[in-house]
């Protein structure tokens, strides 16, 4: 009768987007994964699950002007920005904690949106002792925060490779952080609560994931020669390769496929493409040698994995893998708050009780001390 | 199969509260909610949540003193509340900011607890002109929060009331704030994540209530003689009466009385009793005309009337009712995540999908405009 991880329960329906991990499928707003990210600006992307089509050329030029006018922060996000730093704080409590003062200024989806690639980059410059940029009405959302990390308008094809990211990731179901911000918008609270109380579920080792350690295996690898020695060594030792598996998509996970794509591109005109041949090679021989020594557990390369290659070759630093998920995510978090309030239940399940029932009052004096210490028990 | 309200889904086990709708019975820790509400200090509640049993002597002193050293904030939650009341930010909100900046300097459960009066206070206080004083780590929880608002060590009696209070409401089963700390909890992620999202959640109007308005149409009625008539005439506009009816009990809420009995001996010994015994019998008229009007709907009196009526009696305005609600739920929903964490599965439903599945890309030249500008969506 509990079901605490709420497996095969349907809380809600959506037309944002689909999950079939049997078949390995993604569709979003409509569209195969692979037949969206491959076209959209990340901008048509928001447009299509905000309003269940994509935009016109008049719309989509009005929507841009209006979500780069939003980007500056507001005084005092940008002084916490500054302490986070100072603090060396993580950089998704970084951006949870920013993005929780956008109600300072504003409350609405756009100027969520538009804020979070100015707070990932700042913090990111703070933190690696650079001064902040303003951000440049004048480029697209992803062009732009590539330009405020950095401070170079970037190449094309590194804004082509981070549209195509973002544009993948950015719905997948019901996931733990959009179920968070479905549950909060249940209650009738405002769109950054519900934002901030997603950023908090996607924090989490389990659910935002780490992309990073996937590249770690690829650069501990080092030479293509060397993989398969390497990687037999990790699978009998029981060591957990990163960047396989999911919990979800039973065969290959069809991000991976856009991402590769992207990566290859990406890495063919505006990269280092021996990083990506070793990359390719790797996951070749983990496949195989996860078959040999796994059989039927139809384990398959994730998106962490191509997340990680497509990421680092635009230069982002592996902290920022995360915190760059959420620039994306945001738009389906919001998406999903509307959604929800278009047919509005308050989400509350029930609990189980097996506690006792009828305990009396002791006073003080009567009770044993169990030599439990109050701080050991509450970090 | 869709169940977007998860009504009757058991999604945990749980030791800390349970909540019997039909017989109108709640159990705290254990404990009869008005055995405990009548004789703990919050610190002993709070204890009795973490650790499952009350504390001893030794236990209780060395938790009163921790948590008391807790109380300062760091400079910037202080400033970034300074700014929040420049900007007459909603009190929940600037809660829910300043609450985040917590992993700035600790992400401990003593802390969390132990800055959520502060916070409040200091708000407060900014917000109503004063400067905000610094926390006397000689007085309780309770005692030194009403001190913290009003500058004067408070009475005995109030003290007393509002630690009824705080014990009354620190748990009550998986509503959507609880529910929302677990999600998150769930994913790994830390306490200051969870406790922002369920702040989030206790924000929206369908969860953390309005118990202001029960107390305005006291207030509206202002003598017993013009109760019948007045309260006659709202039922009869359709107007819904507040403080009156809760979708989870179907008998009296058990914490009206507990909090019933708490008013009443405040206001006997420190407040107007006048006021006491109009809402009384402001509260006996209408549930004598609801029964009236409505036969069977067996609506109650709820925990929001003598919220309000004992909060009102505290000296506390009504804007600070739901911010004195979270100081003591956040200590639930601690316990809640401390709860998740003993046995923890990522919380993860799943979605029924009823969009389109195979859309083509389509060019920009060749949409169709639906009229539909970004902005008006989006707010």
């Amino acid at each position: 009768m509990v079901n605490n991880g709420l497996e095969g329960v349907v809380a809600a329906t959506t037309r944002l987007s689909h999950v079939d991990g049997e078949r390995g499928e993604l569709v979003i707003g409509g569209f195969p994964v692979g037949e969206l990210a491959a076209h959209a600006t990340f901008e048509e992307t928001i447009w299509l699950l905000w309003h269940g089509d994509l935009p016109s050329a008049r719309q989509l030029e009005v929507f841009r002007a209006e979500l780069a006018a939003e980007r500056a922060l507001p005084f005092a996000t940008a002084s916490l920005l500054r302490e986070s730093a100072q603090r060396d704080v993580d950089p998704m409590d970084a951006l949870r904690m920013a993005a929780g003062t956008i109600s300072l200024a504003a409350d609405h989806a756009l100027a969520i949106v538009a804020r979070f690639p100015t707070i990932v980059a700042t913090f990111w410059r703070l933190r690696t002792g650079a001064e902040p940029l303003a951000p440049r009405r004048d480029l697209g959302h992803a062009a732009n925060f590539l330009y405020m990390l950095s401070g170079d308008v970037p190449d094309p094809e590194k804004v082509r490779g981070l549209e195509t990211y973002l544009n993948t990731v950015v719905d997948h179901g019901l996931n733990a952080s959009t179920f968070t911000a479905r549950v909060i918008t249940s209650t009738g609270s405002d769109l950054v609560s519900a934002v901030v109380g997603a950023l908090g579920a996607l924090k989490g080792p389990l659910h935002g994931g780490a992309p990073g350690p996937a590249l770690d295996m690829v650069f501990e690898i080092r030479d293509a020669s060397r993989a398969e020695a390497i990687l037999r060594q990790k699978i009998q030792s029981g060591e957990r390769l990163m960047g396989f598996g999911h919990r979800v998509y039973k065969v290959r996970d069809p991000r991976a496929d856009v991402l590769a794509q992207a990566a290859e591109r990406m890495y063919t005109r505006a990269g280092d493409m021996s990083l990506y041949t070793l990359a390719r090679s790797v996951e070749a021989t983990a496949l195989r040698l996860l078959e040999e020594y796994k059989p039927g557990r139809r384990l398959q390369t994730n998106v962490e994995f191509y997340t990680a290659l497509l990421l680092h070759g635009l230069g982002l630093d592996a902290s920022l893998f995360t915190p760059t998920f959420a620039i994306s995510r945001v738009s389906g978090w919001i998406a999903h708050a509307f959604e929800q309030r278009e047919a509005n239940r308050i989400i509350r399940p029930q609990s189980e009780y097996w506690g006792p029932r009828n305990r009396r009052w002791m006073p003080l004096s009567a009770r044993i001390d169990t030599g439990v210490e109050p701080v050991k028990q509450t970090v």
